[in-house]
């Protein structure tokens, strides 16, 4: 509950008397509660949970104070004349029904409190990207002849007897590999076929996310030139580092190579209890990498057919990788 | 493309020069491209997407006028005074970032439209419907000595194999089956244990929603009381009746069986491109149930266990079944 207690106290320091926090993976991080369905923590002089009825009993396993109503939206202590809410999380209808005429304060701290994992989080996200790479080094054994459907199923079904997906898996063959986030479909996979599987675990909320590329035959140049763009990009994720500094290791690569224009997308994203978070590594962000940040570096070429090399890294003094990567 | 002819004429009548669209579900129904990161769907005099980079595969597939961009929120076309916008989707951030100012009508429509499903709509969910009911049916044999978890993993690659998964199935056994969000965990399953089992599958992106109960032995009474509490909802599920008699028929039954006060949801909810939407089956809902309109009757009872039974419903001038029930 100590996190909980910092809420309050940053929400002190801000001089509002009232925080209401919605997003699922928020009310988790401060409570340890994972609402299944609409549900609030009320931040203010005396902290409590509002929760649908149906979560009741989850919402008992944290000690905390709570209530349990049957529509939580009607019972929000919206009285003071500054609120502090999610702006990226509340939607406009909310805003218009229930803030306007009130002064309306962004909570992103507790957003910014995220994105330093302590080492209960990155012990879990080790471990989610633990179950992934097994599977990733399990699954391609025997592809050839299946449908990408199939493959996905079968990835999925190895990482759901351990834990929880973070998402639907790519499996994304031939032709289809050259649109990054493929959906798994009807094409039977052929030998020779490029396939990329970009894949996830989750462990108690926390999400690994990794791609492999399968590729015929050794010396691949755009795989060689994704692999060392991915290289130069982790060389970077160390603290006090500019973040954009990553993503433009990765570009410069490609650009060598000739194939900047065919790497369509950024060189990765922030992973905890959301799949995409804090920071974006792209040419124009602009904070700096900061101890205990876990980012993906995740590199791609698309043209004909696609290559893409996905890893998760914790950010310290030095990079340090939470998976083994791809031999 | 027809509704997205239909659209535009809704925009015409309302005066809009401008509606922007970003609800993914939204871009699919009106385009056939459903985006897998940011993208808009401009309505203006010359309707056209605009998508990230990664996307520029698909949305080429729609044959309608694109762009692909690096950042779509950079080259929304903001210039009109009035602008049409899903206000239940965007964010407030997003709102005072680009629209402030501007007068901002909500374009509501395109939920309203999606209400009543068409014949090809139709023949997808009850697609979806079987198989989730094929699954529902093999699962329970083995159950007994497994982790809820497995079992769930185990319908999960049943849906897997044939179709995409709608939701996270819950498996919930014994006290955990009073939960009625409950997350599958490692609880082993005993012969006498009920079990709640909740899943769907979706077909080309419209969803199942169905939920079996297994209790031991015949004559339950909770059982009994779900089911005819279930039964007489689904017969005011026609259309021109007012949505709330159905989930007051649910009521009325479980307060003959004093178990009232242990139904702590709603009777039901739309389902299709989104497993929950229009309408909620709730003692307030306001609206009339509709030709077309495709939802879910699930009452339940969540005591010392629970008891929930789930089917699909199609409304016409009578309640037609898209799943079989449960025997």
């Amino acid at each position: 509950m100590r996190r909980l207690e910092r809420a309050v106290e940053v929400l002190d320091s801000l001089d509002l008397e009232c925080g209401i926090v919605f997003k699922p993976e928020h009310i988790y991080y401060l409570t340890g509660y994972y609402p299944t369905t609409r549900a609030a923590l009320v931040l203010n002089e005396r902290p409590h949970l509002l929760v649908s009825k149906m979560d009741a009993r989850l919402a008992e396993k944290t000690g905390m104070e709570y209530r349990a109503v049957d529509k939580v939206y009607e019972e929000l202590p919206l009285d003071s004349k500054i609120i502090g809410v999610e702006k990226k999380y509340v939607s406009l209808e909310f805003y218009e029904k229930y803030l306007k005429g009130k002064k309306v304060q962004d909570l992103r701290f507790i957003e910014e409190m995220r994105r330093n994992k302590d080492r209960e989080e990155i012990r879990l996200i080790r471990k989610a990207a633990e179950i992934t790479e097994d599977v990733l080094r399990e699954v391609p054994g025997d592809m050839a002849g299946k449908k990408e459907r199939e493959v996905a199923a079968e990835a999925e079904y190895m990482i759901r007897k351990r834990a929880e997906l973070a998402f639907n898996a790519i499996v994304a063959a031939g032709e289809n590999s050259a649109v990054p986030h493929h959906t798994p479909g009807n094409r039977r996979i052929k030998k020779e076929d490029p396939v990329i599987i970009d894949l996830g675990a989750r462990v108690e909320h926390y999400n690994a996310d990794l791609t492999r590329t399968h590729v015929s035959g050794d010396g691949d140049e755009l795989y060689e030139a994704t692999r060392e763009a991915q290289r130069a990009a982790i060389k970077e994720c160390f603290a006090g580092n500019k973040i954009r500094n990553a993503d433009q290791a990765a570009r410069n690569v490609l650009m060598e190579y000739g194939y900047e224009d065919l790497f369509i997308h950024s060189t990765g994203h922030g992973v905890g209890l959301e799949v995409h978070e804090y920071p974006r590594l792209t040419k124009d962000s602009e904070g700096e990498f900061e101890e205990g940040m876990v980012v993906t570096v995740e590199p791609g070429i698309y043209g004909e057919y696609g290559i893409r090399i996905e890893d998760l890294v914790l950010v310290k003094k030095r990079p340090v990788l939470l998976s083994r990567g791809q031999s």
